[in-house]
């Protein structure tokens, strides 16, 4: 992948700060993936989901599933993950778990479907495979 | 299966008249299933998710996670299909990806469940199974 | 498991007393898990996942892809399951489906998880593994 890391920050746990803060990541020109880490259990300040939810215009379900589904083949916890995913403003966002563990196997699963996302959300409309 | 193609349309690929559309079609008489192909992409034109979403009375998810866990199994491009499933006006509404490929694998995951899902929506109540 | 189980009742069909039942449940300070069996198919009187989600303030969908996915390895029949889960009040609320078997393959996949999530819901941010 040929990415470049333009920005690396430690985001508020609470909703309405999370929620602003992601929107104006999602709506700069120089991004156009955001991958959150951490903020999607059970817990009261596990934010994460309803802040993304919150500024995602299309949801795709499909990513955080597999996601879950991976995470399940290693411990019945994934399944307590409640990470979401899609697109506000032309900027992808995925949410994964917060241990480094989680965060390695998620990434895995997410990073052959990167590039292809990203031209696609961009306009670049060559179909291939199945989506 | 016993099932009587009663139209077959190139749909809208604009939000409000394919939801308009889908919603016609969901409310004739002669119509229980609507299958979609396409559209449930990432790009800027990928709209069938959304639209079906807002037509939708109830979510049936499980028919679309057993879609993209099948396609996953033969690419992780399955993960970025962004369809749904559920039941408008006493018709079952399925989208499908768009390529001829996963159209087939897909229908395999869900043709077993057609003629039950049918006769249960119209309130046949026998139960089978675990649904 | 060391669980009470505090009440055990047959809930109503219909969406708006189930939904009142659910939150005057999830409301009680010594119910923090509230496990529904049945009302997730596709029937016209299958009101657990609206009523459900009408109660969630937050969702917690890879219960729901889990109990589905095992329930797959058994009968196609388990994707129009419908089921949710999520938290309303302090409380995991998670929709089983209705048969006994599928009760029984259910409560299997999500046991690991209920100690775990109560604590965490209520707080103890202790955290271990993926989520």
């Amino acid at each position: 992948m040929n990415v470049e890391i333009v920005d690396r920050k430690i985001l508020s746990d609470d909703l309405q700060p999370l929620t602003s803060e992601l929107r104006e990541l999602a709506s700069r020109e120089d991004v156009n993936l955001i991958i959150t880490t951490g903020g999607t259990g059970l817990g009261p300040r596990d934010n994460t989901p309803e802040a993304t939810s919150q500024v995602l215009e299309r949801e795709a379900p499909g990513i955080s599933e597999a996601i879950r589904a991976e995470s399940l083949r290693h411990t019945p916890m994934g399944m307590i993950s409640r990470g979401v995913a899609g697109i506000c403003s032309g900027t992808l966002i995925i949410n994964l778990p917060g241990s480094p563990k989680a965060v390695r196997e998620s990434f895995q699963v997410i990073s052959p479907i990167l590039n292809h996302s990203i031209d696609l959300i961009s306009g670049n409309t060559t179909h291939s495979g199945s989506q």
